[in-house]
């Protein structure tokens, strides 16, 4: 396994790849891995000849008041969980070389970028893109992975992708759970063991939704409204926001159809986790 | 010469002239060809093996009440033009392919696009930046051709290049005159007659500014007052803005060096028109 911190050492990687014809696998990640990672790190191995996994915190995906300095980072654990795991390349490069003096370009999904995650976490989205198209164009992959647990996220980075022609497909990958269903998270780490107990509240509340909706409710407002219940009675949690959306432009549906998802976001304690369910 | 509509098409013959080791280079037209243009082809011409031009009339750089419906096109001309030049392809887009009904991931060069053209052309960069990456994306050009005569235009897609990691050199080309002096621009179609003389008000009052830095004029107030005053006298003129400004980030400067730019945009009758002239 190869790790690369220089840009131009990225691409020339890349660029003797490609004249191999080999299929070029994209991993990105703000590094300490867990097994949602790795499910796309299996993923890629699968689809591709090259997997290259970046690491890289990206502050303009952070609003200042939050959790960038941090942010948990454990490059050593990441580097064996990598190499264990099959990546070819690790892109860990330095943040004064991705964001430079002058630095004022960035990409945005508009409309789609302001609501739910979007609206708590100002400019998030536009930081994510920007920092995911030029890993697009440092790296130049032919495939690229995304969890399913940052839905929005995900559904953000496909529009972008249609929208500016990058001719990459995108692959989301489930979301991987706890054995007990908590959604791995690299925040999960910042619980207590209390919180840690609360956090499924999240789970909880989509199960709960998920067997409603099996039982023929089709209403969005009664959906949410026995989540909105569940969260309301776990004393640690504090809800942000809950909401069932189209799974392409996360628009609000009031019927519940199999293009829904349902998300919901909790502060539990000061922790903000988020989760969602795809209805089947 | 290929005519290619499809994007699919354009990606598929970009893809097979890479794996020949071509070098590709782009020149990006709203079409309506001048010796500007033509200009761009030739110097294309000389560094690569294959020379795309694009035209494409991009609506997401016209404000609602500029000229995009009566921007004047003449595709059998841009034709003839663009194979006596040696152009090899020559991508002409629809415009529903460009923009599909969801589109909204917009590319912007923040700040930069908000001074000088970017204050009388609101969202106009955007829609620059956004049109022009997405042909990077869709074209792949190792080398892409802009004229100086656009000279915030390009300072801005350099910015991209280089914050967005494209992988791709950037050439621009000094601006082609009439005998007169005059830009060439698709814009100077509107003139009248009387109005086509008075236009030469920007180029002579470039012409007065750069006689007073060869006579070791630095103050840039000094220097913007004589344009002032000359463009004052001209009947069928009116100055949007003059100055002088660092050719990187257009930031205006108080004293010139050999990193200034003098920028000056009139309307003549009611067609705007824009110039500069490099210190040297």
């Amino acid at each position: 396994m190869k790790i690369i911190k220089a840009i131009k050492n990225m691409r020339q990687l890349s660029k003797k790849a490609k004249t191999h014809n080999n299929i070029i696998g994209l991993v990105p990640t703000m590094g300490y891995l867990h097994e949602g990672h790795l499910s796309l790190i299996h993923r890629a191995k699968n689809d591709c000849d090259v997997v290259v996994m970046s690491i890289f915190v990206n502050p303009t995906q952070f609003a200042p008041e939050e959790d960038l300095k941090k942010y948990p980072r454990d490059f050593d654990m990441d580097r064996k969980l990598a190499e264990s795991a099959g990546v070819d390349v690790i892109f860990y490069p330095d943040t004064k070389h991705i964001y430079t003096k002058d630095f004022s370009t960035f990409v945005s999904v508009e409309n789609m970028d302001k609501i739910w995650e979007g609206k708590t976490r100002l400019a998030h989205f536009k930081g994510v893109c920007t920092i995911v198209g030029k890993l697009f164009n440092i790296i130049d992959p032919d495939v690229a992975y995304f969890g399913q647990k940052d839905a929005q996220q995900t559904a953000i980075i496909k529009r972008m992708v249609k929208d500016l022609n990058f001719n990459i497909k995108i692959v989301a990958m489930p979301t991987v759970r706890e054995k007990d269903g908590l959604a791995m998270s690299s925040r999960n780490k910042y619980l207590s063991s209390e919180e840690r107990k609360a956090a499924l509240v999240l789970y909880r509340s989509l199960q709960e939704a998920e067997g409603m909706i099996k039982n023929r409710e089709k209403r969005s407002d009664n959906v949410l409204k026995r989540i909105r219940s569940m969260v309301k009675k776990e004393r640690l949690a504090r809800l942000d926001y809950a909401s069932i959306v189209n799974h392409k432009d996360f628009s609000s549906v009031s019927e519940i159809s199999k293009t829904s998802l349902i998300i919901i976001t909790c502060y539990i304690g000061k922790t903000r986790l988020i989760d969602n369910l795809v209805v089947v």
